[in-house]
């Protein structure tokens, strides 16, 4: 049995979290962080984490970046892991979270949903089998609200190709303005914005006569919450300190 | 039982229609023409359009711009029908075409497969009742020999919609270059390049909660033999000479 | 602008009704019906429709079928227009519903998604146009919990085709048992259950060479809130007392 | 440079394989052979085997299985590495090619695309790493005509995702027969069939609030001759005698 606390557990990701812990026999909450009080949970909930009582095997952080100093004492000084799916830390904090990393094992990932940090393996896998004679690229959608294009994550997974291709990759955001056959050193990589899209991402290796598509879509943020209780469980069976990531989460399934 | 003779019966695109013929119970060849001779089929092969005996219903022309002359020849003097699935014809002999279809009906189409063409109309549905709440986008995937983006067939999808939204679309192909928000009257065109892609066409509606994708899938050149031959049978009931067109075609099938 | 009430404007359908028609600049909420009293709305709520003061051009509902008979005094007493989104009526309340309908426009629909209809509409047309000669098949998706396989959108996408094709199709919903090849006059459903996919359907017309699809993805319920509020900005403009559905407003759009 | 041997250079697979030899600049044709004669090669063509004078690297075989026994003949006396990517041969053939396999390196594989067999891989590890709580889903088209369902690749698929997921999965063919929720313990496999689809392959990964998709699609049945060329590639690196299949190729490249 696994005993988490959840931090900023009044809010939104917050509930999502409690109620994934619900539904897993091998948790059990213990305690809540929220600056709004009890909120009608079946586990205690304090103002800041310094009031925990009896210990957690590991804290889910869903909160704000203002949350962050209390948590560190956690781990610095009672060795409590934490896995911080906040985001927006200063360098500053960023530099305090490495520090604390010393104390007790931290978990943080530029993408908490478990999907794409596989996808990100498969597609290394994918680029480093299919060599250089597969086209590769890529496609993502979007909410038409969404000022930056491509998405971080498109980036990530262009970036993970390119390191297992054999040659160095040009990425290509627009083939209007050109007139000429594709160069294989390419990864094209295209932006669909409309409505409400969540987040959908397509890498695609068309090859001679065949193509392979591996895909990953979000129906809503939520999907952060599953990932995080996922990184709690698997900070829970680590003993060494240390900045832990999805990748390293992802990796830590044995290859058969 | 429709009589069909076949220009250019011995190149690929004339065997993928006779093979199509063979098998529909309502068509039978009557004739093929031909410079290089015979070629092992199971009627009459003439080196001109000139030396057809008996007549025909309807020609399906796969040859070459140099076949015309001869073929309009059947439509003026003879008032044959014609279909022309050749392309590269010169302005001079696209005015011959139309001089000649005041003799006899002439199908000729930006794009012979009929399910690009339904496609067309499905997209001005789609757009006049989608209206303004949907944004529009467009993804075209092709080999990455193609040296022209977005394709032609992607622009006409984009016009088609275009025509039906009560707004004046800006064609949008780059989302790299910008950071802002999607302004609700663009159509964003993307272009995937790879491999040996014939040719996929998907048009997005998307909206507050819902996603509509209409899309197209080329498997290979041969889809224009198919529509060659409906054009022929959609051909073979028209009384009234003139050009048509595979608008014409889908438009002719009755609304329900 | 159109002056627009909302039944059970304190549950969730009935807040992002709210917030759609806040966005919208044709429209202004002049009420809202809920027993839980006001819920902080900008608008004045009262506890039933009798209490409605100054009238409203339609009411969206999406409450209970309890609210039903109050809801329907004020299309027959103020010939007030309603858009009904709750479901689960009995048969009794459905035929006060017809009764009422002789008073004002009253507006029902087995299924609230604008884009669904649309769908329908346009897998009439595709059937239509493609005849006997393109295989139809239908494969959707839903969450893991949902009971019943296909889905019911699923089977009125394929009654729809079925209307239009040239032929009295099967539908078949098991191929592993067979060992032959298709019967050109089957339409296939397809049912995939999974996680928490709220629901696609796609419908594929697959022909020589060619495959065109017709695909819906709803990202939540909350589509059913955009189509309410949609048919109430078409029920604005009806005259005649009567039952409408989903299928009329696609309808009413002017064809091209 | 790689010496290649063409077997049934005269057949469409041969050419095919011909065409993609002659655009890599790693490889040089040696020979081929076909019963056929000459058949306007640049490379010298005999009737067997037997015949080849100057050696060569790797013999590729799209011939019969009546060509076996030669094929045989030149691993077994000259220590020739063979791929045979004929089908069809009798148990006794697959006795003898094991046996020929203790003196020169053969390759044989179930499904020759390369593409194919790297997601049989990365099905295998999506499932070691989303383990027990995503649900796992197989959809395949084929063309209409194909007698079995789901296709020998699905099955192969499922077995993948069973040796890797932390159950033993029963496979559900049918869920129209049937009203409940989905156990979680099935992988479910869906077998679109219609008009003239090669073979595309899907697997669904579906989890709470996030799905990811695994997808190959076939354009035409030459991309087993891509897959044959790069086996002779791999081939010609292969010092031990033994048979190698397809998933040892893709094993061969090196993890990250």
């Amino acid at each position: 049995m696994i005993r988490i606390a959840i931090s900023g557990c009044n809010g939104h990701m917050g509930r999502v979290v409690e109620e994934i812990c619900l539904a897993d026999p091998e948790i059990s909450i213990v305690a809540g962080f929220d600056l709004l009080g009890n909120g009608d949970h079946d586990f205690p909930v304090y103002s800041s984490p310094a009031e925990l009582k009896d210990g957690a095997d590991v804290v889910i952080d869903f909160s704000s970046p203002a949350a962050l100093k209390g948590l560190l004492e956690l781990a610095r000084t009672r060795r409590i892991p934490l896995v911080l799916a906040t985001t927006g830390y200063s360098a500053e904090q960023l530099a305090a979270v490495d520090e604390a990393a010393r104390s007790a094992p931290i978990f943080r990932s530029g993408n908490m949903s478990l999907g794409i940090n596989l996808l990100l393996e498969l597609v290394k896998r994918a680029a480093a089998v299919l060599g250089g004679d597969y086209d590769v690229e890529i496609v993502e959608r979007h909410h038409h609200r969404k000022v930056d294009a491509p998405s971080g994550t498109a980036l990530m997974l262009a970036d993970a190709a390119a390191e297992a291709l054999p040659y160095r990759p040009e990425y290509v955001y627009d083939r209007q303005s050109v007139r000429k056959p594709r160069d294989p050193r390419e990864i094209g990589i295209s932006s669909v914005r409309g409505g409400t899209i969540v987040g959908d991402h397509e890498v695609i290796f068309a090859g001679r006569d065949e193509v392979i598509e591996l895909r990953h879509s979000a129906q809503s943020r939520e999907v952060f919450a599953s990932g995080a209780v996922r990184a709690a469980k698997f900070l829970a069976g680590v003993r060494s300190p240390g900045i832990y990531s999805m990748a390293d989460l992802v990796a830590a399934t044995k290859p058969l």
